[in-house]
């Protein structure tokens, strides 16, 4: 008993420790790292290294592992649990580790962040449940019922596209009012959907508002959001926190010069095949010619063939970059 | 090394054995089993009883656990595999017993199955994956890798509303050609695709194809499927075999009187509330009510309150039903 | 004054007139015809004959202008109104004559209407209003505005892949209390909506229940429909009727026989090109390689090529029709 | 045939004052004007008269009659012939005029444009035919049929919530190499999309990009757009210039000031009631509170009743307006 009550408070202490470390609101480039592999159940290590470690060097507030640039949902548990360890123990303190737990079942979603928090993440990440849709009184349930039992702070992720149901802006803004719900991630690219939070949220400066899309982040933070969640912060970290600089300093000739090459990344390298897979394979493709990990996609998907590493090259050709 | 090659041998044995009980084509009615759950992570064991033994009793020609009326996703792992070990076990070769081993992670599909082959279920069923939206090309890859892996016979499960894209018939008629992949359920509710499908496989007698939707079952049967996964059959599984059997032969009068009464229960039972989970809500508050097993739903979702209670308790005494 | 009440009373005698010579509920088979043009504001008159009375002589009880097999939104309102003379005038009472009047605006509507009824038809047929999206209440108020404004009895169709909204049951059933609101088309496919329709209108033996897609529509005669507005019955009228009749007569030798037939027809003819129009195309190159009537497809859609001509052609040979 | 050669050069020449007149690209705010209508069949022309000139006073650049916001496709033809009459009489020149030509018939747009024109319209606004869905190289047709037909500059309208489909940006890039296609209107409210456009187009400094939501306008403006085409402009004309010239000016303190009533208009006035048109409604409604016309909505919808006028009325006066 002695022991148990020790150890809560020791966790209390921790937690208290890591809510410091977070910044609020979070601010920034956190990009939504890819998940480097070998094969469907082994994680490519090395690459995951060399991966983060240039984030870091390029300047990222912080990492969010296991979103859908991640895929997370077509990723083992063991493997989901095996890239938390080796993130937190990677990065080491020197950003954020944001986690995904988006999940359908609720007892896995807190699987997941009772790891996240025992390896030192500083937060945690939840779309709406997938499979069955729910309306919005029962994702206000769903969320203050999740943040009630987690051991980090958790930011809301609006994707619509895959979860098949939008986290209205009256939703978003009683979930809010939650001690533990400190952020949203938006990536549904509706400008008039993201303008609408951060009217509702005038009044909760700490509530941190992401933007997923890259083509709209420096738009964003020019209007108020706080930064951007960025695939292509994958491939050229620095690139993107220029780009949120130059719009937090409003230095428009710095933001036409980045905003017109990362048009260029996006639509060059991430439109090359036909499927919604179109774009991690692209990420990961040009990651492997970068040198930096394998370029192994999860079942459901599978890796470029000659053709499309082709066009993925020539891509970056035109782009200046060597390969 | 002779160890090995041994249980090799042993296992071909058994799935030789399981092969030859699982009926080609499945025929009659499977019904899709609730979940009986008394918490988020604790089963049901007696509720599960009851439900299946009724099940055997009313004459079904399987139970089909871990589907979208299973709640699965919403389900641990751990749940689930209790799930099946607790099926298996009930039923016991009374009857033929299909798992759904949808996931969106290629490995947790092919644990799912190896524990289903290894409690000696008899099939296994998969929607596909359902986060990211896979093309047809992709989903025929998708199928082919897993049915190579898979233990056990698979069936194709179709199921637009939840995960975004339809296995179109030009896909299904590759894929039956697969040797271990016997059968399709179709949720569609769309009778155009249901027929192409048995326009398409009229040469493959031995595919097994079922319809979802209680409310199309007599029709779907009188056109050739051969069966239906119908959720009322949790609650009254003697009626949808009669009229599966009356469909079967074709009388009319019998049909006539027995459609009657399962368009009353579907729209009596699974219409109270407002979200796409009143359906699931609907049937376990029933089976609740008709002392079968606990009304627990899984979150996100939650059972039902009292005015939902008395709404579905006068639908029930509409039916002429005692609760 | 006297005048003025002179003609109101023989407006409502001929109304009685035309009451009584529709059929209640209507039954049978209803192609939706196209509209044989000769380019895009002229059309093709002696096409029209022959496709007309094609269908008389196949024995049709009706038959559909203006749905959207005819392309009716396509075409100019001069051309519209000249259809519906033309068509009158060609069908000479043999049959009924249904007149879509399907507007985004309820003055063109009306004003459709009124030369239908001058002309001598016998029913109007409308789907929701397609470019802003109205709820159902918003729905049931606006037919019951439109079909108290009407000179003719009214069918609704239902129509979602196009006008984005249901006609849900609920809604039809409020309708069907509409002394002028005397049946429903499907289009959706969707055969747990239709065994709904079935289920709440079976206290209304005189409201019409007619299904759309021709692979449907055994089924559904056998389950209750009335019958079905079919496209290919421009192609072979006498197939489709043919198989009303022996669904009508439960006869399920000849419903597989003429069942496979038309499969054939809907899945070779209808699946050239890629888009949605190919299916009016499809039927479009079909009639005019029978010798019935120009191949001309009003904009925004264009007459098929030569390789998918070929395409047409061999679908026709396959199924021993001499081009 | 002289007399003919005679009209020909004389419309040409007409054609070429019309086209100096319309500015390249045309910049500012457009409001997407109202219909004020008495009822079903007649125009408020006295209304309207006090919308435009007060627009006029509030210093757009142009009004843009006939699209979403005007109710277009719920008018009789008649009732857009006499609007279109009405305001090019009432502009008289002022400003320039853009008439929505939006239609699922070919012949009608161009009978609407030839109207227009005669009348002394500046440009023509269309977006894609939406009944049937047409694909993208079927899009691309269209417009280059209908652009070289036009007697005006024509400027594309992306709908998707209302037409099914958006004009990609790869098609917009063809089309805008059309001597006769000057700009284009988004409504998708997709910022990707629209980054996607200013990307594609950057070599075309004559070509308008305007948007349609007015809560993304300033950031669009900021980004590189030349415009909006905002519905409140109808109810605060100088509220949106000025804002406008704030996004031009980079003038970010007053950007917040007034982006932030922007905002409260948008999400107290336009969100009474529950369906797609609560827009439409919350518009006439607040323009007959203010005096300025009748507050009749065109079928299928109707005017708000006093519940609804009520809520509008505590909207506006939280916003400071007398009314």
């Amino acid at each position: 008993m002695l022991d148990k009550s020790f150890n809560y408070v020791t966790f209390a202490e921790i937690f208290t420790v890591l809510s410091i470390m977070l910044e609020k609101p979070l601010r920034g480039i956190i990009p939504p790292a890819i998940t480097p592999m070998i094969d469907n159940d082994t994680l490519d290590v090395v690459g995951l290294e060399r991966l983060l470690n240039r984030m870091v060097d390029g300047g990222v507030s912080g990492v969010f592992i296991l979103g859908t640039t991640g895929e997370a949902q077509n990723l083992s548990y063991n493997l989901r649990k095996e890239l938390i360890r080796q993130t937190c123990r990677i990065v080491n303190g020197r950003i954020s580790v944001l986690v995904g737990i988006t999940d359908t079942s609720f007892s896995e979603s807190l699987s997941l962040a009772d790891i996240a928090a025992g390896q030192g993440a500083d937060a945690l990440v939840s779309a709406p449940p997938y499979y069955y849709t729910p309306g919005q009184p029962e994702l206000i349930q769903y969320y203050e019922h999740l943040a009630n039992r987690l051991p980090l702070p958790l930011f809301l992720y609006n994707m619509p596209s895959h979860v098949k149901v939008m986290i209205e802006p009256g939703t978003v803004r009683i979930l809010s009012g939650h001690p533990d719900i400190v952020g949203l991630k938006d990536s549904s690219a509706n400008a008039v959907y993201f303008r609408q939070l951060i009217y509702l949220l005038r009044d909760n400066p700490e509530f941190s508002l992401l933007v997923g899309p890259e083509e709209m982040t420096a738009e964003a933070v020019l209007m108020g959001a706080h930064g951007g969640v960025n695939g292509g912060a994958n491939l050229f970290p620095r690139l993107y926190v220029d780009m949120y600089q130059a719009a937090v300093d409003k230095d428009f000739d710095r933001i036409a010069v980045l905003q017109s090459r990362i048009m260029q990344i996006s639509m060059s390298l991430y439109t090359v095949g036909r499927y919604a897979s179109s774009y991690i394979k692209g990420l990961k493709t040009t990651l492997n010619m970068l040198g930096i990990c394998s370029d192994f996609v999860a079942e459901p998907f599978h890796r470029f063939g000659h053709a499309e590493r082709e066009t993925i090259k020539k891509g970056l050709i035109e782009l200046g970059i060597e390969v």
